[in-house]
This record gives C-alpha cells, sequence and structure tokens, in this order.
C-alpha cells in the first residue's frame, strides 16, 4: 500500500502580543540572597534576557544583567536583546572563547561577596572551576521560582502552540488506520505543525502503537505499520517562540476490544479527576493523587509508572511536577500536564493528555483533541 | 508567491551491518583507575548498553555493567540490551523513581572503593548528593576516549546519513532561489531527510540567507524570504540510529558580486587546506591552523570567528574539537569535521563543512555534494 500524502497545509492563524522581558531580572534580584547571580542555563537566560542562542552566560547584578556570550551570537545576543525590550536592563558582552567568557564572567561577580549559582545546572567540572574564583551558593530556582508564572504573552505562545497541535492531530488521526508506520505518523505531524507556523516539535513527538511499543510511556517512533486491532498513543506538542505545547491522545484502530474500552474509560475517568483539582492553591501531588485514585479503585494502579504531570513554557519538563511525593503548589499562570496513562506489555496502552492554565477560578484547558472515545471512525478510502 | 510543494522521495538504500556494543564495556575498565565507573550520560550509556532511552544510570562494575533506569523505560531497556548483543555484560534494574534509581547506584557501587564519575557531566547537585554516600573520583573521558573511534558498523551509519542530507539537499539546493523563506528550506530539508530513511534531523537544521543572518554562524532559521543577491549558508546533517552526520554548503542566489565569489573562493581554499592536513597523528590544532593560515595571508582571519570542526558520533559535537589550543591528536577510526568559514554582518558570509573519517592512509570524504562554486543555476520554472 503506498503512502497517503497529506495536502499542504495553511498556518493557523495567530494574533500575539509581543513578549516583554522588562522587570524580570528585578523580580529575581528580590529573590536571591546574594547581591549577585549566574546563570548558564539556555531557558532560564533566555526567560532574563531574550538571548535564543545555546551558549552564553547570564550574570544578574545589583544594576543589570550581563549576557557574555562568544562570536558566533554576538549579532544575534544584540537583535535578541532589543527585541525583548531589555537594553536598558542587559549588557551584552562577546568574548572569543569559552575561557574567556568565564573569565569575563568572573570579573563581573567579584568583590560582590557570595555569588549565587545553579547547583543543579552547572555540571560539577564547571562549578569547582568557578568556585576557585568566586565564593559560590547554591541559589537553585532563583529564576524558575518566577520564570513558572506566565503573563499574557506567554500564556498566547503557549495556547497558540496547542492549537496548532490540535490542527495537526485533526489531520492526521482519522488516516491512523491507512496502513501508515509510526515514523510516518511522527514526520507528518511535525511536518504539518511547521506547515501551520509552529518554529517545530516541542519535543520528539511520540507515536507508539500495538501490544509492545504502546506499552511503552516513552516509545520512540520506529517504522512499524498501525494495523486493525492496536492501541495507538500520540503525544505531541508545538513549540512558538521557545513556548511548548503538550498533548496525548489515546486510540484503538477498529472497534474496542472490551478490555481496551474498559481501560481506556479508567484513563479517562483518572485525567477529568485530576482536571477536576487543578486551580490555585492546591498541591500539585493532590492532582497526583486524584488521577491515581481512580486506578487505585479499580485495581489497576500498578500499570500507571509515571507522574501524573508537569509544569510547561521554555522548557517541556519544568515545575511543578505533580509526583507523590511533590512539594510544590499551583498558582495563577502556571502552565500544567495532566497526563495519567495504563500500560501494559501485551496489550499495549492508553494515556490522555491536556494542558491547562492554571487561572483565579479553577483552570483553563489549552489543548482541545476530541478525547471521548478511543474509536477511530472507519478509515477513508484513499 | 505560492510555497513550490516537493515531491514525495523514496528512501535512500542502505544495507547497514548489525551494531555489536559486545567488548565495550571492557575497553572501559581497561582506562579506569578504579574498578568501578558511573554515568549518567545518554549517549556514554547508549555506547556501553545500547540504551536508547533519556534517563538512566549505568555503574560499571568489575565483573558486569548495570543500566539502572524507571518504570516508563523497563521494557524497552531489555529490548535495547538485547539488541546490542550484550545480555551477557549488561543487567536491567527497575526502579520507580529518581531518588530509587540514585539509591540502587549507591548500593551497586559501595565497598569498592574509589567510583569513578564525570564531573562535565553530572550536575554539582547530582555529584555532591552522590559524594555523600561514595568516595566519588573525576574519570571524564572514560568512555568518550573509547567512543570515538568509530568502527565498521558506526561508519556504515554516519555515512548513509551524510548520502541522506546530501540527497536532500540536492533536491532543494536548485530551488533556492524561488521564494522560499529559511523557515521553508529548513522544513523541507527535514522533512525530506525523514522520508529518506533518516530518523530526524542530526540537530536544528541552519538556513542563514542575506545580509545580516548569513553573517551569524548559528543562526535560526525565520520567515525571511531568500533574495538575488543573498549569500544563503545551509548546515545540515540527518541522524541514523543515534549516529549523526554534519555538513555546510554556501550559495548565492544569482551571479556573485566579486567579494562574494572572492570570499567564497577563500572559504573553499581554507576548507581544501584544512582537509589535506587530516590523517591519523595529526594534531587537531594543525587541521585549525591549516584553515586559519589561508585567511590570514588573505588578511580576513577577523572575520573567522569560530573553530575550524570537531568529531560527530553519538553526539554532534564531540572530541575532537579543532581549536587552536586543542591537545587532540587524530587517529585511525576518528569521524570530524572541517569547517571554516568568514561572516561579516552587512555582507552575510560563507561556510563549507564536510564530514571526514580519518583512515590509516590519510581520510575519506563522507559528504558528496557539490562545493566547487557558490553559484545556483538559474531557478527551474515551476
Amino acid at each position: 500500500m503506498s503512502r497517503p500524502q497529506f495536502p499542504m497545509q495553511e498556518r493557523v492563524p495567530q494574533e500575539l502580543p509581543p513578549l516583554d522581558h522588562r522587570g524580570r531580572s528585578e523580580r529575581v534580584r528580590s529573590r536571591l540572597e546574594t547581591s549577585s547571580f549566574i546563570t548558564a542555563d539556555p531557558a532560564n537566560i533566555r526567560w532574563l534576557t531574550g538571548f535564543t542562542g545555546s551558549t552564553a552566560w547570564a550574570v544578574v547584578l545589583p544594576d543589570r544583567v550581563v549576557l557574555v556570550t562568544d562570536g558566533r551570537y554576538a549579532d544575534r545576543a544584540s537583535a535578541d536583546v532589543a527585541g525583548a525590550g531589555v537594553e536598558d536592563e542587559v549588557e551584552v558582552a562577546v568574548e572569543d572563547s569559552q575561557p574567556a567568557m568565564r573569565d569575563h564572567v568572573v570579573r563581573l561577580a567579584s568583590g560582590l561577596g557570595a555569588v549565587g549559582a545553579e547547583a543543579a545546572r552547572l555540571t560539577h567540572a564547571r562549578w569547582t572551576d568557578l568556585a576557585e574564583h568566586l565564593p559560590l551558593v547554591a541559589a537553585d530556582g532563583a529564576v524558575e521560582s518566577e520564570r513558572r508564572v506566565k503573563d499574557t504573552a506567554e500564556l498566547a505562545r503557549i495556547a497558540h502552540a496547542c492549537r496548532i497541535a490540535d490542527a495537526a492531530l485533526a489531520v492526521v488521526a482519522p488516516r491512523l488506520g491507512d496502513g501508515l508506520t509510526e515514523t510516518d505518523v511522527h514526520d507528518e505531524l511535525e511536518h504539518l505543525m511547521r506547515q501551520m507556523g509552529a518554529d517545530g516539535p516541542s519535543y520528539d513527538t511520540i507515536v507508539a502503537s500495538g501490544p509492545v511499543h504502546a506499552a511503552r510511556p516513552h516509545h520512540g517512533a520506529v517504522r512499524r505499520t498501525i494495523v486493525p486491532g492496536d492501541t495507538v498513543v500520540i503525544d505531541v506538542g508545538a513549540l512558538v517562540d521557545g513556548y511548548h505545547s503538550d498533548m496525548t491522545r489515546s486510540y484503538v484502530i477498529g472497534v474496542p476490544q472490551p478490555l481496551q474500552q474498559e481501560w481506556y474509560d479508567l484513563v479517562l475517568a483518572a485525567q477529568l479527576a485530576g482536571l477536576e483539582v487543578v486551580g490555585p492553591g492546591v498541591a500539585s501531588r493532590e492532582v497526583d493523587a486524584a488521577c491515581r485514585q481512580v486506578f487505585d479503585e479499580a485495581g489497576v494502579g500498578e500499570w500507571f509508572v509515571h507522574a501524573s504531570g508537569h509544569g510547561v513554557g521554555l522548557v517541556i519538563h519544568e515545575e511543578p511536577f505533580h509526583a507523590r511525593t511533590s512539594e510544590a503548589e499551583l498558582v495563577v499562570g502556571d502552565v500544567v500536564t495532566v497526563e495519567p496513562g495504563l500500560y501494559r506489555a501485551g496489550f499495549g496502552g492508553f494515556r490522555v493528555e491536556d494542558l491547562v492554565e492554571v487561572t483565579a477560578h479553577g483552570h483553563r484547558i489549552l489543548t482541545h483533541s476530541p478525547k471521548d472515545a478511543p474509536c477511530l471512525p472507519s478509515p477513508p478510502t484513499i
């Protein structure tokens, strides 16, 4: 059977307000117990300064932020900072090597007392090297704690990324029974999202089918043809201006067997129970507990082998994490997934995941692909 | 102008010998000064055990390797280890959380004296946490030193990835003057490579055009339409079974201006001079020096703002690096790029890059896209 060719798609219309990075460095400063702070984390640097490259340091000083990068990024760094509206807050410095960049950072942060740095982001080698010259103290989360709360322009990008993933899945899902391989579905989804205006996929799209692959929550798509009777798990998101979306839908090719229907219904019930809980002031572990309770009461808890969700923003997995042991509490402006699943080798698996914004009155669901049934319509004639 | 639709492509034919991971752990053991070694680096773990997931520890013990992962990867880990032919050398252990995985690693490595670990890969937080329970010593490079030398099956995958990138570029390059945006070119190249059998792009494809973007060595593609007079830099590679390719070609849309021709000729001359040097026993910095000398003699050295190349394998940038200060020496089985370039804001830029295998008699070029001239043929009628 020859592979169907999908028609070219139009871009999903968008009117996105400009991103505004002003005042972010001051918010971070107010969290610090030191007078300076260093980060080499690309997402934290992007959030602070607008810089979109991969190699830089940002040094938060009492009066300004200095973005230290190398010659490959000189021009782009200045353009990014200007585009983020923070030319008054962020100074760009260019060096011609990694050691020179390190030396520049050391010069900037010297003589200011203890220097905050990210023990969970810097490698041990980088930390010990810097610590020979600067009195480092761990200051993890200084940026992430502010970054997790999204403003209107950030929320608009995440919502737009969700719409793009919805639109791409709407094109591909009805064709899942048409003899496509997992790889075909993966590639078409990612290509469609780009055509529709995404900067790329939010992560490597998961297309997991059949009794073995669909039983793996993090399966990588391979050239296995999807066949009748399969369960199929598709986990897909789009990237817009660095902001990610995240969504999972699950299918059965053909008429579901009784156990397939039963497990799908349980997964959907667990997901709705988790969503029901999401709101400001709620402990992240309560979201996990709400999902888990549905499975435990049905006696299938052992087949739920991961946590119930996580925050999403400039990074696909960020605080808060809905794990059993989480200490996090949801706040207005958090964007989080709710994504329980059941997996068993020989059966396959199901996961249903939405991305939601935490609002003053509860939450707003950002992903809208249908999830009421696992059964696909009969495949159209090609 | 409506965007041209590229025709569907056939897969590039391949006959790849199976990967064989046997004996690799013993090679690493022979480099260790400790009786055990811990890594959490995905590429090092993949090379040792065949595991293709993102979250695991590998613990090299005197008599075996233990791969410690979580429930999401349980089934896949065993399948990967079996596929790599190392069931006799590698044992799989599954835990249900990150802390439980850490505890398992500590139990395995306890009582064996000093434990080698990767200071340049582990975060400072992870290192200090482990160091509370185990006498860690830095053992960076224990795997990388072996991993950089590719065997026949690995070389076949890298060469195949190069052929796919060549084939994709051959479809797209003649259309660069047809009103495409950078994003269009980026997306088509990545989609074509997948159709042709790649698992994906080797890295985010660079399409940098015109006086501003092409002057940025690491530009991200945006929705700028490529126009006559532009210089265009395309840096593209494919991924096959985890192995990367890497290649850059540069173009002028239309007839080159004299300075464009002059700079292109210099870049090509520098690249050929660098290639000429590549062979076993040669210092990596000599490759850099050979490229740089061409630019320095022509008085344009200031516009060459990066190093001349790097190793490529399971990671896109790995040892050896052709930097001025490199201590590395090329050995048979190394796979390295040679990639000088010239960039100036207002002018644009050029880079020419090939991927080559170091052989007993010198080197073998793996990328074959034409590079003799910067000028594109007249665009075909759509």
